[in-house]
């Protein structure tokens, strides 16, 4: 599966004050420790608190730069915080995100096509999130149409199902399970299917507990991707351990080990 | 979900030793801990060393029942064995277990009709264990043939499909999950499903892991009944979790604790 790396985010007090202090060394550190613990691709967002996103946008991809290769997720919902974030972050990285609003699709999907990005899609239209996977499924088989007609490949769109806290809408927790199963009916090759993790547990007791759990359900759904804490050890080693058990990976006594190495 | 506790099992040193020294104590210590953390029924298993599997069947039994009423899973191969388990055990005992050969369906169903147990079917043949879930099934639907045959409510038929050690067997993993979400389409009512869990990690390095993994995604897949070690708390907390997630119990900040005093 493949992992994004949530941490570089100005949500995060850390991440906050490191862009505000120009602070290099902390940006860079969590770049190389989510890679080391098994990020694919890093999120970068400056945070809803940035006065001026456009800069921040490119001190931080800069930054990671001057340490890393690793493919980028661009995450903002600024137009222009998102061309300047694309083309700094070079080949392989993603547009973090779309939705099936018609102005985000108009303003966004023209970026994607001129960076050759990955797409990520949020489920939610002028409405908001549906409460059932019909409607994340209507919304995800707009998002396909309009990929298509943009002439994006439909393998590089990330249908993200948008999975609420289970403490306030504890339902959505199984529709977006359902979405992910059959998102893969939508077109054939399919989209890829993506899971911001956190969002299930946010202001519950028990968010390791419930991150992992969540994750290794949406894995047995057949989940693609996930923006997640690759720093959490016991989540990745249930990531690691559900694809084992689906046969993703060969089994070796040291499983865990062996999959962090390669 | 419905929980079998695994540990009263002469296979495990300190049953076998209290059953020759014929020590209540730690049978009914046993039977007490496993009750308290969520057990909803308990195994008994003489443990193939038994010299007298009837006289300790029966000790076992009068054992556990000076102290519960907690309904019982008599674990025999033995048809003699099982006949003076299930009497002793009472109502609503379960007979663990048949297969899909022909002499052990007509030596035990008879028994399971007589008391009125509710039955634990392994999806094993005289040719063994099929590697693909459609073998599995195949088993399956002849089983519950035989079921409705003998006349006992299908709704009280517990289908096993028999998980291998992902370290000997790793491609059963999947298999035995799609067994589990097939059943349910093999009639009307269906039959229930079960998994004997901790065979999954025999042999394996990180077994709690593993265990608490595969368990899961089994519930993920429908998964009725499980025979486990209901004393590893992290395993029961991911069932209370993954239950939590799929809206079987209302979420409450301490759902954990919650479950546990229902």
């Amino acid at each position: 599966m493949l992992i994004i790396g949530e941490k570089i985010n100005g949500m995060f007090k850390a991440v906050r004050e490191a862009i505000q202090n120009k602070d290099k060394k902390i940006i860079q550190e969590l770049a190389k420790k989510q890679i080391d613990a098994g990020a694919d691709v890093l999120d970068v967002n400056v945070g809803p608190a940035s006065t001026n996103p456009v800069e921040d946008m490119k001190w931080l991809i800069t930054t990671i730069r001057e340490v890393t290769d690793c493919p980028l997720a661009v995450d903002t919902t600024k137009k222009d915080v998102m061309d300047i974030g694309l083309e700094l972050a070079g080949k392989n990285s993603f547009l973090n995100s779309i939705s099936g609003e018609e102005e985000k699709i108009s303003s966004m999907l023209p970026l994607a096509k001129k960076y050759n990005s990955r797409v990520i899609a949020l489920t939610i239209d002028k409405s908001g999130i549906p409460a059932h996977s019909e409607g994340r499924l209507e919304i995800a088989a707009n998002i396909v149409a309009k990929v298509i007609e943009y002439g994006i490949d439909v393998q590089n769109l990330y249908i993200d199902a948008v999975i609420l806290p289970v403490n306030v809408a504890q339902q959505h927790a199984l529709s977006v399970l359902e979405t992910i199963k059959e998102c893969k009916l939508l077109c054939d090759p399919p989209p890829k299917t993506i899971l911001g993790l956190s969002n299930v547990s946010q202001g519950t007791q028990f968010r390791g507990l419930i991150d992992r759990t969540y994750l290794v359900m949406a894995i047995s759904a057949g989940l693609d991707a996930a923006i997640l804490n690759p720093l959490d050890k016991e989540l990745m080693d249930s990531m690691i351990t559900a694809e084992l058990l689906l046969g993703k990976n060969i089994y070796c006594d040291s499983f865990l080990e062996a999959y962090r190495k390669k």
